[in-house]
């Protein structure tokens, strides 16, 4: 018999330990009398109506350490009665159950965990891995190699929608880069440095990345009318952890919880955020300044000096700028995380839209200036080609090791550890959930998809904003997503706290990034074909006629863009009736509902009437 | 005592006379028999359950003529029932009834107008204009002449929505464009000619344009959300009375009614439609090609022959080729709605937004490409300011003569000469309904909004496009749209036959249209600014310099548009409360229906149960 089943099983026959909650060591024992309480009380009485055990029965508590660890589980009709709460719509009930099994984040919210984590009384809440479960999604997932789709649906299964959305994503987007490499290839290959074939490969990808992005709207509305979130409302979502304000009604659902008025938050957007924004933006591109500064004068050195050993100074300043990028942008991260957070959103997609927006037009400018200088201030295409694909490959090699690899051989390691010494002091009772309470315990928190897709967004502006210069690059992407898709499951398997799941219906502020990215790449791609030497042959008389040209140009694949986006519906045929229906449907039920109100009232007016005849 | 009194006023005490109908006069008695069983007959026997009248009782029918007028009204329990089938949603219930009134239109479409109209059975259908609510509002509106704004609502309750919105939208524009006018009259008055004002001129129209077309998507939700029309949604909508096809099972609303499959939908529009469209404005430039090869030749002539009067010979080129326009518009209207119809949308908003679309930009092209072939091509920005000048106000007195003053002195006239006519006839009873009748009969049928609109985009055109060129534009624009307002209201409540209501929630495709001439004026005015003089004196020595720092700017002021459009809200942000609201409301109520429904069908499983184990 299992230790945990001795602890556990008692009155509720269904306990499933779903959330792990660590308590600071001098936390007393009436604090932890009261969050039992608020844990295990009814709905009605304000509390979770969740189940709640120590991680260790008494015996246990005696040998071992770690003594404030507790499980908080939750019995199958109260998984149910969760699942209602959120709010999802789905077509068939079937899968319901298994879908929101761990949708219960919401019921955490309830009782400020947040506030309690602030406040130093708890140290940590996270769910726990299911072993058996988990094993099964390893198999179908990335443990085989194998040419394969990804289990889309049971990786939502197990992780949520959010996290499913981006390996779904990932996926799409991999297979979506392969005729760009494929097409880029004999470029390479053959040394095809007419202007007319790069004018046909540019035009090719520009036309290209807007299909993609209107075709994965559609598949991200199939996916998300599977999973029953696509019709889910963002009125319903529950304000984010660390909103605070003041105590009222909300206008909408009608249930109290903290409000915050708008006014103020975009009085902090406007007069702090944005500033501080642009500030930083100039400070990055001062830096850019002083970098090139720098490569003129290690230039000047090497070149007075005449000596082979100052050829190796060249090197300095580009190594010295790639750190300085890499730290202003960790820094720049958390000020931005700071200040999104101290403008008070209500709703965690709110925030996380401000945040993204934030962090991305600074890294697109920290990332992609030094570039932009080379190619139209400097115009040196062989330099742009050279730092292009260096600070392609790099990037790409790093962010693999540094995200999945390395945590996962420490982990390893501390795994390994970790066995060893729970073996040795108990070796009498079998200690599974015991050892992988400790052991999760320990693990990274993964901290949502948004360095996942910043990585992705980084990589779609390599490949498409200087195309034409390179185009092998979008065959580097596709051969770096091959191996990204494997070291993120990695990651998310077996590296990091399994995450709380979120439902979702798209890819978000996401969507937008990307467009965003294949417009300014026309730009881009259009001047960079108007400055190529092929190019510039053809008009040897006027420039002017040229860049005429170019412009035209370049406005009518601008407009080709928009009529495309315009034409592709951004959801398919059979998901709009669908949606339609749901739509009439609950329309229909609220006027029935006001008509049974109606036919009520003047029921009882006339008892009334009647009443006063008599 | 009224002869309308005493021929109506029967059984139903409460009848309405609503629309008539004019049957043609050699319908048998059977048909006129079966016609009246339709519209009496009960809603559950397939019949509209309204009352059938005709207009003039036995005795008078001897004496006077028009035998075949019938009258159609409703009893006020049978339009609390329509206003229920049209769906609409309100927030309060006190204005409703009213605004139902004239939603009988949907009534009609249940047993095929249109197919009686098209077999000449029923030569044609129209609701009666309420003599009394029209004094009432012609007063509010336009005969006492005052500074004010229009009574939108009182419209709204007369002519329904979708007139509302039109009189609400010229009324904004034109007070839009007052600022615009005002900007522009010291460039006329003192003659600045230098090149850094009319930049500020030019930048000051282009943010405004935008955000005078954002701040009236607010201003219209406004006052749909208001009218209850807000929230409607389209698939509510029934099938256009021109759609066919195969009787079948709506997806959606589960209700009867023709499907015609939206493939091969696609395939006529895009086979047939498209190419027609672009042979179309092929033709247009080619004939506006022959027109300036007609200006030479016209000028060579005079020139060889030196003559005074071959002078003359000069304006025939430019008028010829305004007649041609004119002409061309018209057949091409007539094609576009012919190809439209043939389309065969379901949706009366579909239709509209095919038909607007193929109008508009042939329409664009027919009326701007002489433009701006003077203005790119010919480049002599004198001869641009006088045609656009010519042209602005031309189309703009013409427009108020043809479509308003001269058909109310024609109404006029017939009116006088009818009354004389009745009068003579038969002095001895009231005539007042037989009367309006007769008259109504013979007014023009109003064609929607379409012209209307079509005449302020191009207004719009004429002030944006070329703005800088020609400031005084938006100072006509607004004298015309103050005396627009008064002749399009007399229009209505005068001149045309009471249209039957439409609700609508905003200007549809034509906020899109606005919205895609303003980016076209970004474009023509960073181009005129860059061809000025004045600017190109500053380069003198660099033209590519000039071309690029155009392009760059102008790139700026579209991204600056696009960030403005983003961030000012569709919706005021009361109205985006109000919605969720519903929204949440109404999807809380089909899910208490659904969990009504599991509970009923899990107590009749364990009744079968129990009855099973007895």
């Amino acid at each position: 018999m299992r230790v945990t089943l001795s602890t556990l099983d008692t009155s509720e026959s269904s306990f499933t330990p779903l959330v792990v909650i660590e308590l600071a060591p001098d936390v007393k024992e009436e604090t932890k009398e009261w969050l039992k309480n608020k844990i295990i009380a009814k709905k009605k009485d304000g509390g979770a109506q969740l189940l709640f055990r120590p991680l260790l029965n008494k015996y246990e508590k005696e040998t071992l350490g770690n003594q404030n660890l507790y499980l908080v589980g939750a019995s199958t009709i109260r998984l149910l009665l969760g699942a209602e709460a959120v709010g999802l719509v789905k077509e068939c009930a079937d899968a319901a159950m298994r879908a929101f099994t761990y949708g219960t984040r919401h019921n955490f919210k309830g009782f400020h965990v947040r506030r309690l984590l602030t406040s130093g009384i708890v140290t940590q809440v996270f769910p726990l891995h299911d072993p058996e479960a988990l094993k099964k999604l390893e198999d179908e997932w990335y443990t085989r190699f194998a040419l394969k789709y990804q289990p889309i649906d049971s990786i939502r299964g197990y992780f949520g929608e959010t996290i499913a959305l981006y390996f779904g994503f990932l996926e799409y987007f991999t297979f979506a880069l392969v005729p760009m490499a494929v097409i880029g290839l004999p470029y390479y290959l053959f040394v095809w440095e007419d202007y007319d074939k790069y004018v046909i490969f540019a035009s090719f990808n520009l036309i290209w990345s807007t299909v993609i992005l209107e075709v994965w709207k559609r598949g991200c509305a199939s996916m998300a009318y599977r999973w029953g979130t696509l019709v889910m409302k963002r009125q319903f979502e529950e304000p984010r952890p660390g909103f605070h304000g003041v105590l009222g009604v909300n206008a909408v659902t009608g249930r109290e919880e903290p409000l915050y008025s708008s006014y103020r938050r975009q009085l902090r957007i406007y007069l702090v955020s944005l500033p501080f924004v642009c500030l930083c933006l100039c400070l990055s591109l001062h830096v850019m300044m002083v970098y090139f500064d720098m490569e003129a004068w290690a230039l000047g050195v090497h070149e007075r000096s005449g000596a082979e050993w100052t050829g190796l100074l060249l090197y300095v300043p580009s190594i010295v700028y790639a750190v300085v990028i890499e730290v202003m942008n960790r820094l720049y991260r958390y000020a931005a995380e700071f200040l999104t957070s101290w403008e008070n959103h209500r709703l965690e997609s709110a925030y996380q839209n401000h945040l993204v927006l934030k962090v991305l037009v600074f890294n697109f400018l920290n990332c992609f200036a030094s570039l932009f200088y080379i190619a139209f201030v400097l115009r040196d295409m062989k330099l742009l080609r050279q730092s292009l694909a260096t600070l392609l490959i790099t990037s790409q090699v790093l962010n693999q090791v540094v995200e999945s690899l390395l945590p996962y051989w420490l982990q390893r390691k501390h795994c390994a550890q970790l066995k060893r010494k729970v073996r040795a002091l108990k070796a009498d009772v079998d200690t599974a959930l015991y050892e992988q309470v400790l052991l999760e315990k320990e693990m990274g928190t993964y901290l949502g998809t948004f360095d996942d897709y910043l990585e992705l967004f980084l990589q779609f502006g390599y490949v498409s904003l200087f195309s034409c210069v390179y185009p092998l690059a979008a065959a580097f992407a596709v051969l770096n997503n091959f191996t990204e898709v494997n070291s993120d499951a990695l990651k998310m398997c077996r590296v990091f706290k399994r995450p709380f799941a979120e439902p979702s219906a798209s890819i978000g502020v996401w969507q937008l990034a990307f467009e965003t990215m294949s417009v300014i790449s026309v730009v881009t791609n259009c001047a960079l074909i108007g400055m190529s030497p092929q190019v510039n042959a053809l008009f040897p008389e006027s420039k002017t006629d040229l860049v005429l040209i170019v412009v035209a140009v370049e406005h009518a694949l601008l407009a080709l863009k928009f009529i495309l986006a315009f034409a592709i519906p951004d959801k398919p045929r059979h998901i709009q009736m669908k949606l339609a229906r749901l739509e009439f449907e609950s329309l229909e039920a609220l006027k029935q509902q006001q008509m049974k109100l109606v036919a009520e009232s003047l029921k009882e007016e006339s008892q009334e009437d009647g009443k006063e005849a008599t």
